[in-house]
């Protein structure tokens, strides 16, 4: 094969009017506007009714927008039963993975027009966060709290978990999380949303798909290891001995580097203020821990490697969910609170794109490289005739 | 975006030791045997070890092999028990993708290694049938039957599904058609398989992905649109009328037609013959009218539009499995009992590569074609001054 096409990195497959990302200059825009733009003055629903319809809503359609979300903000009891009924150790994404996939047949509207999908991506940007809050409390023997109509998106999601209406500011920070992780281009989970969705399978089936996608530690994975690197070197004195080590070893330091920005990530650069201005509210270590596994990464890798690396998204994200008391087990699932706003966008666009070039069914080639006996392949040989 | 690169289809993105397809010749081949050799000579379990293992094993590796799948043939009693408390109505497909996911619960061995990865695969091939017919008796109201040891695969899946231990000759036609439908290199839900894993999710993870990719009528889900073609069809002399309204109305044939052969199937042409021996025991018409469907499609499209079409693997194996009883709806979900083998391999090699090019997280660009203000985006504007 031809190297270039390794991992699909230099190959644009389609085209997009969801996001776009300046790796050069460290810029990420959602449908035309600048997240930062976006995480100063708008809140989550907004962003996501920005990703899904092109453009910002004016304030009867939004008041509408957030109705629905609040109206699909719960999940069927029989559901929650099912939940009651699984492995209380079960990692909290395989089970995400499971109960999306079980959405399907609950909610089985005509998936083969674009309101029913617009309706279907209301429910999993609703149905979600109560299925990562249910389970948390169920997998605890804690009762299950119903959303409260009274709360935005991200105060929902709180409350739901801990039973307790949050702060304001510690649910504006939250908010603003939500805001960051929403999109971002053909990332390896949209783009396995995008692929099941060219199959012309439903929803909440591409949605599944993109949470196994999600999970592995080189995607949204990462902010789980990254607090646990946090957890595991405990103290800012240990961080330069702890990242000489890793490095020397050829381990990868978790929440530094990425493959587009060639730049600070303009979410990490949010996200590093939020730790901050949280840290020094709790008076925990874990903001000054990052800042330092970041600058000495940087200086080390510019040492050995000659090589100029910057924070991920994951870098911060993981001290602030810590400092929010979320368990760290959730770090992934609340990455996939946020993206599913991408997913279901980009699934939309995916099946009724509008203008060609329009998107067909993913169907790479390969080179095969394999064992070659002629163009009529190997003689099989009967059992009794092989020994070895 | 380069219009070349519309789904893929011209784009090498890994590559692979496991099988191969001549489009121009109509050969398919698994680790270098033609599968026209191992259906007529090979059987299923003997199979997955080609796929998995890059060769024919000796007596007593099959043996040990095929233990292994036998002892792997159940599921968690919980997870039974959980089947039974989830809605009846719900389609098998989404049943399967999220149990496949809730087995990472149930069996978290360390992935990490390959020998791990072997043994989920064993669990995968072995399960995936239980999972399908257990569902197809709860949703029915039935007891679940258990494996039995003196079966081999084919035979234990149509054991489980009815109760029933099956003819020899009607079990070894299902045997064929689990052979022929194991690997197809990179098809859209192996793909996704190797996609998943590509970010280092579970195996499990990638499986339940792969299976939401295959339920889209574009792929898997096209043997089950077949069937649902032939059942609206209903009699041979209705075909003509029928396939030329469709073709005017510019539907597509279900059945006819694939990316990659521009020839005969070599998979269509051994399910072609199943169907007719069968059709011939049976006594049923669905061979006849399916047959008619080719020659009626064939022509029409030589006619109109000049070109040549040939039936793909859908195209027959709808009428064996409708002549097998097994209910329509499972045509899918027996599309993956056989290719879990095809997706457990291809996840093994995207994990453990072991020469270069190795494949890396598939992390495709987009063409950003939306709304654009300059480099800094659109300016947010407040809610109270958006009025449209």
């Amino acid at each position: 094969m031809d190297t270039k096409n390794i991992g699909l990195r230099n190959i644009e497959v389609a085209d997009t009017k969801i996001s776009s990302i300046d790796g050069q200059r460290g810029r990420l825009i959602y449908r035309g506007y600048d997240i930062l733009d976006l995480t100063k003055n708008s809140n989550f629903e907004e962003t996501c009714y920005l990703l899904l319809y092109n453009e910002l809503p004016t304030k009867n359609v939004l008041e509408k927008f957030k109705n629905n979300l609040r109206n699909a903000m719960s999940i069927p009891k029989q559901m929650q039963n099912n939940m009651k009924n699984w492995r209380k150790d079960a990692d909290p994404m395989d089970m995400l993975q499971a109960f999306v996939a079980a959405l399907a047949g609950y909610y089985d509207e005509e998936f083969s027009d674009k309101n029913s999908s617009y309706s279907r991506a209301v429910n999993l940007i609703a149905k979600i966060p109560v299925i990562v809050a249910n389970w948390n409390r169920i997998r605890n023997n804690l009762k299950t709290i119903e959303s409260d109509p009274s709360l935005n998106h991200a105060e929902n999601f709180l409350y739901m978990l801990t039973g307790k209406k949050p702060d304001k500011d510690i649910a504006k920070i939250f908010d603003v999380c939500l805001i960051l992780h929403a999109d971002h281009s053909f990332n390896a989970s949209t783009f396995t949303a995008r692929q099941v969705a060219s199959t012309r399978a439903h929803m909440y089936s591409a949605a599944s798909a993109a949470i196994g996608a999600l999970s592995g530690e080189l995607h949204g994975g990462a902010n789980y290891e990254v607090m646990k690197m946090l957890l595991d070197i405990k103290t800012e004195d240990k961080v330069e001995t702890w990242v000489k080590k890793s490095l020397k070893d050829n381990y990868k330091i978790m929440g530094m580097g990425h493959a587009v920005y060639k730049t600070y990530d303009p979410r990490a650069q949010v996200l590093k203020e939020l730790s901050k201005k949280l840290a020094e509210k709790t008076k925990e270590q874990w903001f000054n821990i990052t800042q330092k596994i970041e600058k000495v990464t940087i200086k080390e890798i510019k040492k050995e490697r000659g090589l100029d690396i910057y924070p991920n998204v994951d870098l911060y994200s993981a001290s602030i969910y810590y400092m929010l008391k979320i368990p760290v087990d959730l770090n992934t699932p609340i990455f996939a609170i946020s993206r599913v706003a991408g997913w279901t966008a980009h699934i939309i666009e995916e099946k009724f794109a509008e203008a060609a070039p329009k998107p067909a069914l993913y169907r790479p080639k390969a080179t095969y490289v394999g064992k070659y006996c002629g163009p009529h392949g190997c003689k099989y040989r009967s059992l009794d005739l092989r020994t070895k």
